[in-house]
This record gives C-alpha cells, structure tokens and sequence, in this order.
C-alpha cells in the first residue's frame, strides 16, 4: 500500500506552503481511503504509511491524475488553496491518491518523477 | 482549531522528504486528535482544517517542542524517519501538534517561525 501526493511546482509554492498543502491532500485522500471497504487504510498504517511525493509542472497534469484516480475508484483529494496568503483563492495547488495498492497507484502516477 | 507541523531545518531534507515528513506528522497528529473527546478533530476539519509549518533547527528543539505538547495534553506526534533514502534510521524529523485550539497550540508552538 501507498499513497502519491502530486504537488504543483509551477506555483512557486515555499516549502511550508507546498507541506501544508500536501498534509492537506495526504489527510483528505487517507479519510476517503478510510471510509471504504476493504482494509486498504488499515494495511497501509499498519505498513508504515508509505507516501511519496510527485511533482507535475501545471494545473491541467494536477486535474488530469486526479481524474484518472477518481476514475479508477481510487480514494483521491484535490486541494484548492483558499487564497489567504500566496496564491489566488480556488487555485488547485496538489492531489492525493491513495492509500491503495502499490500497482494501482502506479497505474496513475507511475511516470511522474519525484519531487 | 488549528495544527502546527514543526520540521528540523539543519537536516537537509530536498521539498519532498519534507513535504512527506509533514504529511506523516499531520495525519499522525490528527488521528490523535480524532481518538480523543471534545470534538477537536471534527471541528478542525470542518473549520478548514488550517494547518501551519514551523521551523526549529535542532533535534533538542524538536523534542522539546513535542514534549511540551503532550505535558499539556494535546494531541502530538513525532516522527522519525525509517532511513531509507536521505537520513539515518531513527532521526526525528518533525512534529504534529494538535488540531486543538489555537491558544492551546499557540502555547506550546507560538515562538517560533514559520517555515
């Protein structure tokens, strides 16, 4: 089991900005994995909670991954920043999949390089 | 209702070590926080979820910080990293403190700086 948070790096986010924004995608992605059937959360802690962090260079990649998650019936997030500091409100800035099985993961993020 | 994630600086970590570290710290904290009563959790998540990433330079910091935290009875987790890639097994790298109430948070965290 694993999880991808896929961070945006044409934002030109600082460091705690782009933390904040994926503990907010690995929070949101991990209580949709928790609320299904299956046990995928559950192994996941258990395994050490696994994570890696990717990177793609716009909006449209972000929302493409995301798609692609959502329709594999994977438990995903998107985050929108809500603009209070660096960045316009609305602006999709990261996504979270998974915790899922490490080859359904792949199956989505599998050609992003790490951040 | 707000989380602090505390993150060594004088480690090194590249943007995704740290932003994975984070993530580990904040959803650690957060299921912390959501096995205890008072609500905390819940109001936190739908208040937002605001988070906050702050800065210490020292392992002592660190610990201090997160010890702090659990003397006063919040919700905290500190992470050490499993060494597989830049670090030594075991070396703490940062810290979740609450969801809890801002003061409670402020307390413990409110010197130092954002990251």
């Amino acid at each position: 089991m694993k999880q991808a948070i896929v961070v945006r790096t044409d934002l030109g986010m600082g460091k705690g900005k782009l933390a904040a924004q994926a503990a907010h995608a690995s929070l949101s992605a991990a209580e949709a994995s928790q609320h299904r059937k299956g046990g995928w959360y559950d192994a996941w802690k258990e395994g050490g909670q696994a994570k890696i962090v990717l990177k793609v260079g716009s909006e449209s990649e972000l929302l493409e991954v995301f798609q692609k998650a959502r329709a594999a019936g994977l438990p995903a997030s998107l985050i929108e920043d809500r603009g209070l500091t660096q960045l316009e409100p609305g602006t999709a800035t990261c996504a979270g999949v998974g915790p899922a099985p490490d080859a359904d993961v792949d199956a989505i993020t599998g050609k992003l390089k790490l951040l």
